[in-house]
């Protein structure tokens, strides 16, 4: 007995063992599209910005594949508590990072429909926003595969950061648009490129909470000692 | 026996009945708050549009409510086949109906900012396009309570044309701006009040794939005769 009871186990932890790798590859796929948008943005490389908008596909199937394999987790072995809360955390996290890549994907199209005449300090301060919000989600993927809640409150905290450069983006744009119109095309395509980083900014904060409530069990936003700390009321807000 | 299986049987219907009705509630919510966003904005009627901003507490309230209660029929239930769909389909639903609050909640934060030399004709397109993406959002959570995959369907497929009117939106808004820098606070506001709605489309598209998920077991995107049928490449594209 003990020994099918070893093997029933050990398949589970096996299952939820290639739930993380998945969500790991699905994790690297997502931070390359948004680094590769970001760039094909500021080097107005259309190359790169077709090759992003090609691997959504792969993002998608890749969701689609994690959703499967926490269904059937949830089927046949009726997880508890953390593993409970850990597939279904899973499911979670896969939504968020096939979004950023559709963001991501949003950005590359952007990138291939600016005109060749915007002005270039614009483009860098989105450029500015994008290495910032990239590092946020690689930080947030390396705490979700590290099971590091410290970080992740931590990386939540800081998408505040994040909604402040975009502020001053948006503010920046409408002045240029408003002493240039030749300038409207160029900026409103930057204004949506920012507006997609910050969303995605939004997405990482949610895998943040994800990894929080995986832990303790309880939202991240209703815990009493971030309550003290935080700064924002809520992180979803910024629509 | 059979008794304790009747009651066991009839604790788990309820259990999963308890779920709809907290989701036609939030529905019912998110409804409210995307018809009184738009009525706000069209009508600059600042009391209307603090009430939708306050409301998104609720929102998020039932969110948790319902993914709670999603957790623990997980758990101590281990639903099946459908029940399981069903279970997981209510946490994103609820996900997507709590976004969608968070949307009307940013189209209520626009319609206060928007000044009021704003052109009215304008605001008229917006407020077209809201009411068809209102429209589209109450038939898709009357498929969700009736179970109703063709209606589901034909919702999803209609999609396609809110974001045709999005488009033709953004351009005419352009046009606005390049014509009268004076005007280009208010058509940005206008410009993300529309971003917003397509949005809330795209999420309504999401309400209805997890209808369709939910009898069928597979993606609509993925059944062949949707796929004669679509116009569409993918709902989730317009980022």
């Amino acid at each position: 007995m003990n020994s099918l009871a070893d093997h029933i186990v050990s398949g589970y932890d096996s299952d939820l063992n290639d739930l993380t790798t998945s969500l790991s590859d699905l994790g690297s796929l997502a931070e390359g599209m948004v680094a590769d948008a970001i760039r094909a943005l500021n080097r107005r490389d259309n190359a790169l910005a077709r090759s992003v908008i090609e691997r959504d596909d792969l993002a998608n199937s890749l969701q689609t594949k994690i959703d499967n394999d926490a269904m059937r987790i949830l089927a046949l072995r009726n997880p508890m508590a953390t593993d409970l809360r850990r597939t279904i955390g899973a499911i979670r996290v896969a939504n968020d990072l096939e979004r950023i890549g559709d963001l991501a994907e949003g950005i590359a199209k952007r990138a291939i429909n600016l005109n060749h005449q915007s002005p270039i300090d614009l483009t860098r301060g989105v450029e500015r926003m994008g290495r910032q919000v990239k590092a946020q989600l690689s930080a947030a993927l390396d705490a979700f595969l590290r099971d590091d809640t410290k970080a992740a409150v931590q990386i939540w905290m800081a998408d505040n950061d994040i909604d402040e450069i975009y502020n001053a983006i948006l503010r920046e744009l409408l002045i240029y648009m408003v002493a240039d119109p030749d300038m409207i095309n160029a900026s409103t395509a930057l204004l949506f490129a920012a507006k997609n980083l910050e969303r995605i900014g939004d997405l990482t904060s949610n895998v943040c909470e994800v990894i929080y409530f995986t832990r303790h069990g309880v939202q991240l936003i209703e815990d009493d000692a971030v309550k003290t700390m935080m700064r924002k009321p809520n992180t979803k807000k910024s629509s």
